[in-house]
């Protein structure tokens, strides 16, 4: 800790962003100024930079088939996805199925659906394991049900939600499109899109720029568009592209997945050792699921002692961390995901989120439970 | 031109970035690379600089009883000004009112409300001095009418439309809202929002960054939110805060502002010298009207050479310029703007939009005007 300014364990929220990235992007302001619609050299060269990225991105991730839609971040991409798919098959059926533990960019997109368009959502449980319970999804597909909905790693807990076999059952069982939604997912497990029509994708959760992120659409799918304006993407999205930021994620994606196993072997040794040193604190009752979970997020609960208090005494000891979702900044709301879990108002009210990256050491992580075990010792009841 | 790569005519499509916006945009993305809804020192800071800039923007326009909602740029701000007011206000009507020459953003957000979602629009046309038909915006006028949206500045040719005549009609004779598209007013005229309940504004228009922009909208105003979320900004639009894009736009917006009057003296210079120039070629008409327009939009027409082999040509003498619209960039396509001012197809299909910068000078546009004579000459039939 002697040269580092803070301890920053939030990077489940947003990470640093790389500095060769930040170089790149910087680069691309400055010189590729043009609007990439523009048909003189200058547009035509920001077009063709932004046309090679996303063949690049869809060559990274192996999908071929698919329309990558660049988008302002995963918010706007999760939204595009539910929201634009759900308006454009309405007349295939207004039934739409989610699950208890998704981000607030899903879970209140179907709110947006239900509330305002007329549409039924069905919201399923999960299985103490953190998993889907396949019989339940089975049960729910009718034939109005055009779309599912699931997340791929949960933003809160870390659990891998493995979208394979819920994706095979809803193909298998119905009509409805699959979609996936694989922030957390990228860059930190591998990902198969067998039956996934849609995934959706953030540049700021892996060192990338802020307000940049993707969707994946199966490529014969038709959208009402989301954000309508002119010609650009193929009339999927509308606005002049915000090309310096298409641009680098390319080179945001392929850094992910070049240091991907590299990162999870550290990874999961600050994991191996956080479990260990948490499951030794007897006050400390663990929320995240260690055999199936990614490494970079483990949650848990101080019995006793609420998140504010534990955020503020780590705050004030320059570690810098959250209680959970950062889209649920209010920390006396409940946790949709813990109370899925059957956890109790207790737990969920002194939820604490670890958001590792791979640049921390050991050392950082004795420094926070010591830490945490002096706050502990001095706030518990 | 000696000392410079190429002519840029192309500033109403996108701007060259200020270099000292770049610096502090890159400079905030690399210090507050937190979530700006993270509780920690360092989220709150960033929480904290995007108030201040939200605020310093409000001051700036003196618009104190608005709200301000950060957006991914002016596309999507016209999209939540049409589609989350018409959404959320439905019980109360669903006619809507337009004109036939909106930016696409505006044309494709009514189109989808009509296409998908059962609403339904009327379009205005404009008098021949590219003025709205008052007449027939009272006449259009309905119980069920919820909004009127018309844009501000033409982006096609410039014309100024005195939102505060038809505002003030629509508020006489209506319960509907007030939008207007300020895009390629700001920096350029003088904005009173009196009687406006909603204004869209863009930064890359102003020598700001990519994928930035904001809408104002009157503060006890609500919304369907179109972009579904955490509880950022109040609800009204999700997504993590692109920070380092928000709380640099009060640098932009106050640039724009401070050299307004500087700027449109010396584009004035630079627009007398085009009309008086272009007046003198006897092959080309003018599509803007230059009593009833901003300084630095020009558009106009040559008999019997097609758009794109002037820009082609222009282009290979490396002049960057487009056609009209670059939302538009199907120059077969015909243009909504110059078909509602009853423009020929063949004017329409020989349109050319000079967007200006205060950075150029009089032997620039000399350099223009030669190369341009030179063309028509060589393809005129």
């Amino acid at each position: 800790m002697s040269f580092k300014e803070f301890l920053y364990l939030d990077n489940t929220s947003s990470t640093k962003i790389d500095k060769e990235i930040l170089k790149t992007y910087t680069y691309l302001t400055n010189r590729y100024f043009a609007n990439a619609s523009s048909l003189h050299t200058l547009g035509v060269e920001v077009k063709n930079l932004e046309i090679k990225a996303k063949n690049q991105v869809l060559d990274l991730l192996k999908v071929k088939n698919y329309r990558l839609i660049f988008t302002s971040g995963a918010t706007e991409a999760n939204n595009i996805a539910i929201k634009s798919i759900a308006i454009k098959n309405q007349h295939l059926g207004k039934h739409l199925i989610t699950s208890k533990v998704e981000h607030d960019s899903v879970y209140n997109s179907f709110k947006f659906l239900a509330d305002y368009l007329g549409f039924e959502v069905t919201y399923l449980n999960l299985n103490q394991d953190g998993t889907i319970n396949l019989d339940e999804l089975k049960n729910s597909l009718r034939p109005d049900t055009i779309l599912v909905s699931i997340i791929g790693v949960n933003n809160e807990i870390g659990t891998i939600i493995n979208h394979q076999k819920w994706c095979k059952l809803v193909k298998e069982n119905s009509k409805a499109l699959c979609h996936v939604d694989m922030v957390q997912a990228l860059g930190k497990i591998d990902l198969d899109f067998l039956n996934v029509d849609l995934a959706s994708f953030s540049a700021h959760k892996i060192n990338g720029i802020n307000g940049s992120g993707f969707l994946l659409i199966r490529d014969h799918l038709k959208i009402a568009p989301l954000i309508s304006g002119g010609s650009q993407q193929d009339g999927f999205r509308g606005g002049t592209s915000n090309s310096p930021a298409n641009i680098v994620l390319a080179k945001t994606v392929r850094l992910a997945l070049e240091k991907q196993e590299e990162n999870n072997a550290h990874l999961k040794i600050l994991s191996d050792f956080l479990y260990k040193e948490l499951k030794a604190i007897s006050t400390i009752s663990l929320n995240s699921i260690q055999n199936n979970s990614v490494y970079n997020i483990i949650n848990f609960s101080v019995n006793n002692v609420q998140s504010e208090i534990i955020l503020n005494a780590l705050n004030n000891k320059n570690i810098y961390i959250s209680a959970g979702s950062t889209c649920q900044d209010d920390l006396y709301e409940d946790s949709r995901v813990l109370k899925a879990l059957n956890k109790s108002e207790k737990e969920q009210r002194s939820r604490i989120r670890i958001g590792l990256d791979a640049s921390l050491t050991i050392k950082d992580l004795q420094y926070f439970i010591e830490t945490l075990k002096e706050i502990i010792n001095d706030y518990a009841i």
